[in-house]
């Protein structure tokens, strides 16, 4: 940091910081992205990149397409730009004649039925779902956005918490149509606090999306860019990674043993292969955020699923995100939820039995 | 930092890391300005907080005010959201019966004829004419606003580089209507690779500005936060600030005397009492781009004032800035400068004599 203070300290490039760059790209190559430097932006993490995406590529009226549920903090870009936001169902269990993520029929017919302007997905360990694409599905999706021209947003900043060594590849390295735009982050891997992400992008979509980020706030903050360079040039941020990645494995494995064991019938959940977060769907009927109201109560906390739709919520689904919490806590959690859905299925049972009777008078 | 290490690189808050906001506010309290927490929200410097303040404010369509000239950072960001951008002009040198800083006639008129949704200023030491608003246009611009009912935006990033002692008050300080949004940043005293700045505006536009910001990038990079939470902290912004104003006017005073010294007949400057910047008039028809391409085969660059109009630009203005060069560097870029306006004036003297001579002949 010394070595290099004056540097870091005045005015830098709106493209990213030249070290931080290098060690980006070595990070991309070696996971099969062989970008060059035009083709790489650094930005303040993922958030901004898609708002920077939206600003360079999206204007009000235009219909962009997203996952359904998605990540809040998309739609919110897209519908602050007043894009027309349309979203195709996730697939959380993988049922005879469908596959996991996104769903691709219903996607085929949206981007025929529509002129798309944007596609934005999470192929691996989407957030809320924790759900991820099967290779086919990537293939077939880069197919469609090739037939109907539609760039793909790629958010790529749970990709690399698999819990077992398998990692799929990404559509940047499958794509051969150069539609992909792919944004990724260390923020789920470490120091979400210092805001550094990336776009890989081809070199005409990043130039046009370097001048809106000079537009924007000039450029990243180099401070922090130098230490993540730091930081990747080391070997620090691989090391890191592979103690993040068995500590959520651990955490995940305990969120599914502690479902198991304590959750009433008719509560079904996934089993993602990574990732931040469960999905679970309660019974019909169930509303997630009364629940989260008596959980609350009692110290524990999740996200109801509504939160998470652009259109037709599912008020029975919830996230539960396990990255920040330890085994015992995890367990703790799940008990607590348990509880209160048992005591609210035992209430609903004497309520419809009641009503059973009364019913049985009135006809 | 190892004391707040914990906090500072896990995600933070959206309106800025709080042991900064203290910082600035005590910083805002010793200017005058008694602003309180829920009124202040950091940004990633200047250039984003037009930006949020355009994202937050201002729709397709909509009219604002600028200076012309004016910054074209603050132009870029109005621009880009398809606002209808209208620049009132900035006098630079005080003639009976008109002041310094922005033309308050013309600025009466475009308010009176126009419905504008924001009026953009620089009060103190403007960029790019060096130029400060006089106390009484403070005031009657304020009143202006205030009839019109038009939220003022003052950027405040030079105000602190006044070359003597006394110094005008702000905006924000003669504000009694609650309508002036007040940016400012590190960045023209120290640090501007680590982008940090602040807005100070009534509370409910900072919690729509913090909304927007959240979307925008969830918050500034808190590694650098913490470095300026220090840096004020400790004193050091204050005494490099004195450090920095001294060298600075001793610049000012470089260039103003090398421009006396050197300059024809026909140049016209200003003598700003701060700032980074001095602004030249050539003689009517002169151009300033095509000086600038023989004065950078010479190894010397300047901004060419056609850069920074809105509407309307003068081709024979230029600024030159004078912040980073020594005041060697400043006489020699003068002398390069003054050169070779010479070579041009004597050319176009006996260009002038011919055409008059061949005029004669074909009367």
């Amino acid at each position: 940091m010394r070595r290099e203070g004056r540097e870091v300290l005045t005015i830098g490039a709106s493209d990213g910081y030249g070290p931080l760059k290098e060690a980006i790209l070595s990070l991309l190559h070696s996971e099969g992205i062989p970008a060059r430097d035009e083709m790489l932006l650094v930005t303040n993490g993922c958030q901004q990149a898609l708002d920077l995406i939206a600003k360079a590529f999206v204007r009000s009226g235009d219909t962009v397409v997203l996952e359904n549920p998605t990540y809040p903090g998309a739609s919110a870009v897209f519908n602050r730009v007043r894009a027309h936001c349309i979203g195709v169902p996730v697939r959380t269990s993988a049922e005879p004649g469908s596959t996991l993520g996104v769903d691709l029929e219903a996607l085929e017919s949206t981007l025929a039925a529509n002129r798309v302007k944007l596609l934005i997905l999470t192929p691996d360990f989407q957030n809320p779902t924790g759900t991820s694409m099967p290779l086919a599905s990537r293939r077939r999706v880069l197919e469609l956005a090739s037939r109907y021209q539609v760039p793909v947003v790629e958010d790529h900043i749970y990709a690399r918490l698999h819990a077992g060594d398998e990692r799929l590849p990404c559509l940047k390295q499958l794509d051969r149509s150069n539609l992909v735009i792919h944004i990724d982050s260390f923020a789920k891997v470490a120091f979400p606090g210092l805001r550094v992400g990336w776009i890989v992008a081809p070199a005409p979509a990043i130039e046009r999306l370097r001048l809106i980020k000079q537009m924007t706030d000039l450029h990243t903050g180099q401070l922090a860019q130098a230490t993540f360079a730091e930081f990747l040039k080391r070997g620090l941020f691989q090391k890191h990674l592979v103690r993040m990645r068995r500590i959520y494995a651990d955490r995940l494995n305990a969120l599914d043993e502690a479902l198991r064991k304590t959750m009433p019938e008719g509560v079904r959940w996934n089993r993602p292969e990574g990732g931040m977060c469960v999905w679970l769907e309660l019974p019909p009927g169930f509303d997630a955020s009364e629940l989260m109201i008596h959980a609350r109560e009692r110290g524990v906390l999740f996200a109801p699923g509504r939160y998470f739709y652009v259109q037709s919520p599912l008020p029975n689904t919830l996230r539960l995100g396990f990255a920040n919490l330890n085994e015992k806590q995890i367990g703790r959690g799940v008990t607590v939820i348990a509880d209160l859905l048992r005591v609210e299925m035992r209430k609903r049972l004497r309520g419809a039995r009641r009503a059973e009777r009364t019913h049985m008078a009135l006809v």
